[in-house]
């Protein structure tokens, strides 16, 4: 099929995410090799999101691509009932790389469903039925899923969840006061979130869930000492701690788990995008030995006919091997440096930038109209003359292929990109701010 | 790895669904071809249930596999942003096999997503948020899926979302009421369900949601007109009909999708299991031209990173064809009547056997107590001396594998069974049903 016969039938038949069909033209992509893209008119853009933060192998990973033809070639789907090889094997690789207290997997299609099941069990083991999370947040779009985001997308899913509560994120920024150190700030989130568990009733409380390190909604790294507070909290009123590793999980942060990165131990970690790439649809829950242990004895009332699919375990075998053999934790370390040395640059040289937020090779450029006020480039929720959007054109213009979140640009490319690669890229992310230095 | 080993592991890392963990004992499965199914000791087993009813063309299908392959090397995912040869090519084989009225498709990853979506697209259509589901269902175990879910299955998700509000499905063989005829039936919960929806307040109902024909419940099939009723209820107070074709849909009732067997044409349709028979996981919803239309000026408020796999589409597109190519429907027609009479001649011979309910290649066998009291073997969600595992693992340990729900076994066959095959099967039955008699 030609480049236009692809897009006409997909706008014709396909409803995309997120997006008022009327006005689309999606990018036709023919071709997909390491970090690079290529479109119908053999255009090239570097993949500088991984997709939707999934790719994190980039494009055709050759011992990916193997073991989905080998797992093909024996058998491609059976029941969730059976005992099978590859299911077999990940859901060992998941645990052995998680910390000593976690005990088994539960495995789905995504990381929407992998917090479905994540909340359920959480329920399920406490007999509570609250569960808190918090507002810039994004978990998924199932009912379950979707409630616990906290951030716009919620909102078709209303009127939501009986005991479904929401608490502010630790968005340093942006907070309504200015705290002196990390420390305090950390106090302060803790003391109110402590406060509020309080008055929700902590005996109610089944769980608190977090992505480990906001993603969507802008990269929001959580001050020292903030997630041990959880921790803490959690421990003193029985309460599930989940975090969310959809995004944050699997090398991005330079550590195979986000919350290395801290020094907290959950109780329930739900999973998906790295755990294959996203070369078949995989996501999960690892559950603590404790919580694995009341399962054994109460009926794990959580199911769906793909679970643990074996097509997609196979890939995930391969793609969990691919992550130690080329060394991709080295390679994250090392070219993540840099991307925090360049956005740091960009942030002093350029009026546009507020903020920008950096953990291996995971970022947001947070734009402003003004540094010293901070007012967003365009306000929240609202941005009616499309400025984000053109901004990201001009980028993907110029082959920096990623995506907006209100006023924050995505960068985040495939792990095995290359110091040199990362260089080119973001020259062309400086040109970009340059125009929009001009701009405000 | 041995057949031991895989299930040891299996046992120590991986939660099975819908059970308690200690005393599991799963089959381990090593190779699967067309019908068949062979542990790990090389002892074969006819797949009499296509898994979870979703092998619809058995394993090991030659065309779809080379398809899987093919688009691996072309590349695995791409984001559901972008125009994409397999999404648009499947998209539109999906519409073409459907009612002239509807218009575009969003893809999910299985059944529970897809009515998650389904309903989302009705409510946001509607502007209503409430949402009818029946009793006797089973749609998923998300949260949204859950709730419509009618089932225990449906408890572990309660206190449920507001609005969503069950009725009775029509259950004929076991109403508290004898009728007449078909008719009477149709007119019987018609009435009732007409009369619900206006106690419920109609202007508030965004959808009606139903498996065409019940399926994990127990092969409900509604009574002559009951469809078309339904449709009749929903255009007279604006409510959108979803029917959930995740198991009935794609060949399984010898038509492409169950509603064909009624004079109805639903809004919403949801599917997944039979669009790839799971060699790669694929769901989604189709919705009417109307609704299409709707969200070219709204947003479609739904997304998820693997809407639309591309590795997915190219199995469905291999599927959808083999269906056509391999004369599928026939095979359903034709051994689907010789399924049907076997099993009239044993709910004749067999004191066990209270009712026989089968459409196609889909089958329940209810098992009684008495024949003319209708006392299920086992009562309604208790089974403590384990009655129905153990016909289970009889039938099993003779070669045919398939599985029960409450006091029904589900026989369910790939559609490419031959008459041979499947009187080979049956005669297994036959001999479990006879010392099923023997035991009441
Ligand atoms: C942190 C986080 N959790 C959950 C999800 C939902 O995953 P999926 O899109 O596979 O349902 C996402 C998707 O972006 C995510 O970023
Ligand atoms: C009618 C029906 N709807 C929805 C589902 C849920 O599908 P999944 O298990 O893929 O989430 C099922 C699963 O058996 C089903 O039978």
């Amino acid at each position: 099929m030609t480049g236009t016969e692809i897009k006409e039938m997909d706008l014709k038949y396909n409803l995309h995410s997120w997006a008022k069909q009327g006005g689309l033209n999606p990018m036709v992509i023919t071709k997909a090799e390491g970090i690079y893209l290529w479109d119908s008119d053999g255009k090239r853009y570097m993949d500088m999101s991984s997709e939707l933060v999934n790719a994190n192998v980039g494009h055709g990973n050759k011992e990916i691509v193997e073991a989905i033809k080998e797992q093909a070639d024996t058998y491609c789907f059976l029941s969730p009932a059976f005992a099978l090889e590859p299911r077999s094997k990940l859901a060992k690789m998941v645990i052995d790389r998680m910390p000593d207290t976690m005990g088994k997997v539960f495995f789905t299609n995504g990381g929407a469903d992998a917090n479905e099941n994540a909340i359920k069990m959480a329920r399920l083991y406490t007999g509570r039925y609250k569960v808190m999370s918090r507002y810039r947040s994004y978990h998924g779009s199932t009912f379950g899923a979707g409630n616990i985001t906290g951030e716009p997308r919620r909102y078709a899913l209303e009127p939501g969840i009986p005991g479904f509560v929401k608490f502010f994120d630790p968005y340093v920024y942006r907070e309504a006061v200015t705290f002196a150190s990390e420390e305090e700030a950390t106090n302060f989130y803790i003391t109110k979130l402590r406060e509020q568990v309080v008055y929700e009733n902590p005996g109610t409380i089944a769980a608190i869930v977090m992505e480990t390190i906001t993603g969507s909604n802008g990269i929001i790294i959580p001050p020292k000492g903030y997630l041990e507070g959880v921790r803490n909290i959690c421990d003193e009123f029985g309460i599930m701690m989940i975090c969310d590793e959809v995004m944050a999980g699997w090398c991005r942060t330079g550590k195979m788990f986000a919350f290395e990165n801290f020094n907290v131990k959950p109780d329930i970690v739900s999973f998906a995008k790295g755990i294959t790439c996203g070369y078949v649809q995989l996501g999960g829950v690892a559950v603590s030995k404790k919580i694995a242990a009341f399962f054994d004895d109460h009926v794990l009332s959580c199911g769906l006919t793909y679970s643990g699919h074996p097509l997609a375990c196979a890939a995930g075998v391969a793609c969990l091997n691919y992550y130690d053999t080329a060394h991709i934790l080295d390679n994250v370390k090392a070219v993540g440096k840099v991307l925090g040395e360049i956005e740091e640059e960009m942030k002093t040289k350029h009026a546009c930038v507020g903020d920008v937020r950096y953990i291996g090779l995971w970022s947001a450029i947070e734009l402003v109209k003004d540094k010293e006020t901070k007012e967003p480039l365009v306000p929240y929720g609202q941005d009616p003359e499309g400025i984000m959007p053109a901004i990201i054109k001009n980028l993907i213009g110029k082959g920096f292929y990623t995506y907006s979140h209100e006023n924050t640009i995505m960068v985040a490319p495939p792990l095995i990109i290359t110091e040199e690669q990362l260089r080119e890229a973001m020259a062309i992310m400086d040109d970009v701010l340059t125009e929009v230095d001009c701009m405000i």
